[in-house]
């Protein structure tokens, strides 16, 4: 017997008829005698009916009211699925997220939580029932209601999972767990097993969007199991844990990729102390932010190059803002190129491997793929490539690190 | 300065513009000085919409699912109204019924309110804001969330204005005020500026659907002056309160009618003890309410005839179990008839007054129409008479009576 905390989310509970599907769901673990804990997202579309209406009344809605409006969306949802549970004879018990009390800050509209007090929960699955929660919402010290931001019932879940100390919790989603690349750009592309934290992290920052980066990085922090799933498909989906010892661990996990990345630079600046923060500053003044940087010196020892990437929306802000400075750096020129991609190679596994780097420029040099960019962590690669390789370049890494078979060595 | 609680039902915040008409009107009191305390209903249709909503996921909704879902229908209002209100700088602060401790039993579906902690409303007021609150829901004890069944709203508005020990209670709805009678029946009928509890009791239960009988009674009860008005139209609408002495009294305030009656009559039972409790308590067994109660010596003196009234839908039901138990009874015959209806005559006034009821009986009298049976209280005189001389009926009393005059004496 295992005690779970599941989350459904918003295309999950979309209609009756998939509330009544979750409730089937919920009610084979609950059979099988497992405590079961479910945090549900609003109906799929009810948030953005509640937003048009907050709109029709107010230009600019009151932040402290538009979670009072927007948690009702996630409210519906929990008395639906416990009056769904309960018609099948599921003692299920609902509640708003002031009821288990999700203490958060008072940050409306991105409220983060701070504290979760367990015991009526504890006491509902004690008792034999099942435990609906709404996910997203919590309130603050003065007994206001305030909402996590789009997402945050990931955050719900694995907040409440790391509060009763639950062996797993389960990310219901419309995918069936994570694959080794985007399975829409590389066919071959295969479901993990299982993932670390670290690895989950560098993937989901890097653009595959199965999981909310503040509940993986709750998740880790708390070491509560996770687990992503198909809400419509049966399956183990994938297990994100810390890396455990003895445990065969892949070289790579997976091939991430950025498609909304644009890159300039800043070309013989001189090489003295303070000039990434003169470039930088400008940039971050003007709420830009800035994914990779590097810096190289100059074949003359005297002047540098920097270049960094920007989201491609912010692409012709930031030129004009390093045109603008230039002059007081005494650039020799500026440049920018919008049509570039981010690929990146994930895997705790390469640390303790030489060679990764090499095998990945190989593969892409066979190709003809030009690199523009470089940069690395401990368990990231990542290259700039122009955009008509991206595919390509995903394809070709793929291979070469035999990602379609099960356990690469 | 008068502390006004104020209450706005489903029709009067039915659309973005209705709320958007609303804040302005609480605005125009709030900005002559008064504090302000809003209730409001569910948008209308957005009840239906919810309830159609758990019938699609359980045959029969468990009850304290329900009230969680319920209860999303007016938060939502709160949050609207309080945004409309700050969009147009009127700082104003929206709050569930579990946020100021509306505090009731939990029988789901139907709670009573057993207490209101006004504390942290009445912070808000001395602030200057304008308190907007979700009528129809409370919480129990152990924090369920509650709803007090339909028209609800009413009550909590009353009830708040009782802790609040407010100067005045505002019902504002879609008609403007208390009448003498059904103005589609008598055009001539008048609105009244004041009139008792008691009347606007007896006027309620006989069927003129302005207030809940529960919000009147609650009002009396902590004598919490009420106002019925209308949301979209000025005016000072009908004062409910108090006789107050020294104060100009009129004989006959108004007059009712009930089209959903039918008559049932056991001709010649044994004139003895227990005989009414033989009669009606199958009657109750069946959960069939009965209105009017009159019984009759027979001529013979030995034997009487017992008559009373039931809803119309349960007449057949009614009749059914008479002709069951005529037998034990000992009854001559069973007879009934489901064609007729109850016209009253309310007033505080007739209690001083004589003569009331042979003017009553002498207009109908000259009208040709025929009295089946009469039954009075201190305040009342109501008749039965066939459904065809309803309007008739009416008609003649409110022109014997002088209701379309200010004050008949």
């Amino acid at each position: 017997m295992a005690l779970i905390v599941q989350k459904y989310g918003g295309t999950s509970v979309g209609t009756p008829e998939r509330i009544k599907a979750v409730a089937e769901k919920v009610m084979q673990y609950h059979g099988a005698g497992h405590q079961i804990v479910v945090v549900v997202s609003a109906m799929s579309g009810e948030t953005d009916r509640l937003l048009a209406l907050a709109g029709s009344v107010s230009k600019r809605p009151n932040p402290r009211e538009l979670d009072v409006l927007l948690a009702t969306g996630e409210q519906a949802t929990i008395a639906l699925l416990s009056m769904a549970l309960a018609e099948r004879n599921c003692s299920a018990r609902s509640y708003t997220g002031a009821q288990v009390h999700i203490r958060t800050d008072s940050a409306h509209n991105k409220a983060r939580i701070q504290d979760i007090d367990a015991q009526r929960v504890g006491a509902d699955l004690a008792a034999g029932r099942v435990v609906v929660v709404a996910g997203f919402q919590g309130v603050d010290e003065s007994g206001n209601i305030t909402t996590l931001g789009r997402g945050g019932s990931d955050t719900t879940a694995v907040a409440l999972a790391a509060a009763l100390k639950a062996d797993e919790c389960q990310i219901f989603t419309d995918v069936d767990g994570v694959y080794t690349t985007d399975p829409r750009v590389v066919p071959e592309a295969r479901r993990l097993d299982r993932i670390t934290f670290e690895e989950m992290l560098e993937m989901a920052s890097l653009g595959s969007k199965v999981l909310q980066i503040r509940a993986v990085e709750f998740a880790g922090k708390y070491n509560v199991p996770l687990r992503v799933l198909s809400s419509f498909e049966e399956g183990e989906g994938t297990l994100i844990t810390y890396e455990e010892e003895g445990m065969e661990q892949a070289l790579i996990s997976g091939i991430a990729f950025n498609r909304d990345e644009a890159k300039l630079t800043v070309l013989g600046v001189p090489d003295q102390p303070g000039v990434a923060h003169l470039i930088l500053g400008p940039i971050a003044d003007a709420n830009i932010e800035v994914d990779m940087i590097v810096q190289n010196i100059a074949t003359d020892g005297k002047t540098t190059d920097f270049t960094f990437t920007v989201h491609r929306n912010d692409y012709d802000r930031a030129l004009e803002i390093l045109h603008r400075i230039a002059g007081e750096l005494g650039a020799r020129e500026v440049a920018g190129d919008a049509k570039i991609v981010k690929i990146s190679l994930v895997g705790v596994g390469m640390r303790s491997h030489a060679g990764i780097a090499s095998t990945m420029f190989e593969a892409l040099a066979k190709e003809g793929i030009n690199i523009r960019m470089i940069s690395t962590s401990e368990i990231k690669i990542s290259v700039v490539v122009d955009e008509k390789y991206l595919e390509l370049g995903v394809r070709a890494l793929h291979e070469a690190f035999q990602l379609d078979q099960a356990t690469a060595v």
